[in-house]
């Protein structure tokens, strides 16, 4: 790879939108204020004024929230907790690499659902079920999907929740990036639509504070919550003390505010280039511009090889994620494209690179 | 439990020997000297100036090492890729519950091997071996055992070092209190004396420099190693890396050297008082003085029950943990003293409330 490769590969912010005098000010509060809480072991429902903040946001009781080390952690547990062996798990098609490696390893009957721009084929979904298929659990990101950024519609939510309450499965609604919208209006989340202790949300501080702080959540019934808690304790005793009394201070002082705003602007800002540049010199991509998060997942016209695309564009010095990755078969002609940890030059120039190296697999020259 | 409770139950520093004021400046170091690599994912090795810290101090290179969310995490790597259901592991017997609870978790083969003042029977572990178990694994604890109190010998550890390589087993070198000697000479890591990749050691900052932190790490084989960063990766994407940062400055600058110095002097002034203590209000009490660490262990004479014991104790305002906590069987007249919370004042006064208790269950009148 390139010396300045530039990547469109990780799912992961810049430096300079992290707030780290913000993050240097709230650890030193939290050393400050409650030398006891940060520094001693705690126990595994995580740090209690943080556990209260998070259970205030969403209007639920503390008894219902587990505060982990990260929430790749969470979905751990979790999977840990509810999958066992040839348990069938809905999974968004194309979803986040990593879960569906996480259920491979538990040895669950996965069953993709075509993910449409409005999120998740509910009747797809529905007609899966009729014929029989008897769904544990199904795993939704309804904001700004990774790996796609599409997001979940409103009908869609209540027609999710409405069927894991007719089927008895429950939703496992993956929310990392809800507080990146930079355009569109806020949805509700599937866990305030559900009456029937069908859902359990998961969210983080990574794409908030930093991903480094490793501050990640479930929501859910508190019986199943008290369970994962059984589980954390029996993992690691207590997650990280001294972190999650830093996030709450960064949260309750105003910083976390700032610093989604920061961050909203900035993705804001990347999107209209990536779009731009995208129309500019890939017109053959087709894509659907993200209301938030950090990705947009673009098609290439069928017989199009993501690999060849993929050692033509690193060539080049541009790298992305392909989109086969993300999906246990297909999607030969598709790609992910994370804007989260490039600048609008790097994006105008890293498009211009994929584009080249495109235009050298078809045989077609650039637009001019 | 009264309000005034003094507890021998948690092994736990008390906050007067935490260093917080070290942290809060290590912290801010942490995020001045290196943002990106506090604020970024980083990946499931640790925080790479860490590792190679660590790595220095214990003579190796660091792709044998992996730095984790607490010592604790790292057992739970460590046994998920060693145990598989009816795998015999060798423990030391008392031990560490959490280690108990892990084993029985896996199904794997519990095998005790008793605990002598100067370490585990070698000569019984070996008459075992002999007898056709073929152990995987023998979990130690060498210096100052949870919940023993007991350090593990020279000859024995070069003993146990040969036995695992003639047998074909692994030691899992579980060292958290090596530190925190403070009396007697320090002896060498079985990870030291192997040559033939028998020994993985576990260690931790917890004891070092606070627990709420929840840095711990593994030094082994580097092939043993890269399978255990494989699973980190699949579990968490990356440990803390705010908080290896911040471990990593307070090591580098002096701090953790005087935080050890502190915590040293207290935890001695604190074995004194309950020698004193024990000696002059529970002479029925058989011990060993600890040379170091968080607990002593006490015999009480034949016949007592434990569990009146920590019933009277309770409510006289005094707690700690049964020996039958750290067993399989037996051990009704023991208990496991932590001396790591409490102050010699507290102590003091909490061995007078034992001995009260002790003596109301006996029916004996305490000592003039």
């Amino acid at each position: 790879m390139a010396a300045d490769t530039i990547s469109f590969a990780r799912g992961a912010p810049s430096l300079d939108i992290v707030d780290v005098e913000g993050l240097k000010e709230a650890a030193a509060r939290a050393f400050a204020n409650d030398p006891g809480g940060a520094t001693a072991y705690g126990t595994a429902i995580g740090y209690p004024p943080l556990r209260e903040w998070i259970a205030q946001q969403h209007g639920v009781e503390p008894a219902q929230v587990v505060v982990t080390n990260g929430s790749m952690q969470a979905d751990a547990f979790l999977f840990d907790e509810l999958v066992e062996p040839s348990d069938t798990v809905i999974v968004e098609r194309p979803t986040y690499d990593r879960t569906l490696l996480a259920l491979r390893q538990r040895l669950a009957d996965i069953r993709p659902v075509e993910l449409e721009p409005d999120g998740i084929d509910v009747d797809g979904l529905s007609t899966l079920i009729e014929s029989g298929v008897a769904p544990k659990l199904a795993h939704i990101i309804p904001n700004f999907q990774n790996p796609a950024g599409y997001t979940l519609g409103r009908e869609k939510r209540d027609a999710l929740v409405a069927l894991a309450r007719d089927h008895g499965f429950t939703i496992f609604e993956d929310d990392p990036y809800v507080s990146i919208r930079f355009a569109g209006d806020p949805l509700p989340t599937m866990l305030s639509l559900d009456s029937n202790e069908n859902v359990i949300y998961a969210s983080s501080f990574s794409k908030t504070v930093c991903p480094g702080i490793r501050v990640g959540y479930l929501v859910g019934p508190a019986e199943l919550i008290a369970r994962i808690v059984k589980r954390a304790t029996s993992t690691y005793i207590s997650p990280n003390m001294v972190a999650q009394s830093i996030v709450h201070q960064f949260a309750t002082s105003g910083a976390l505010e700032r610093s989604i705003e920061t961050v909203r602007t900035n993705l804001k800002a990347r999107v209209d280039a990536l779009v731009t540049a995208l129309e500019r010199d890939l017109p053959d991509a087709r894509f659907v511009a993200p209301e938030g998060g950090y990705f947009m997942w673009v098609d290439l016209p069928e017989g199009t090889d993501v690999d060849k695309l993929f050692a033509a564009a690193g060539e080049r010095g541009v790298t992305f994620v392909k989109g086969t990755d993300f999906l246990l078969e297909g999607g030969r002609n598709t790609l992910r494209l994370a804007y989260s940890g490039v600048t609008p030059e790097q994006i105008d120039a890293g498009i211009g690179r994929l584009a080249e190296a495109y235009h050298s697999l078809s045989g077609t020259p650039a637009p001019a």
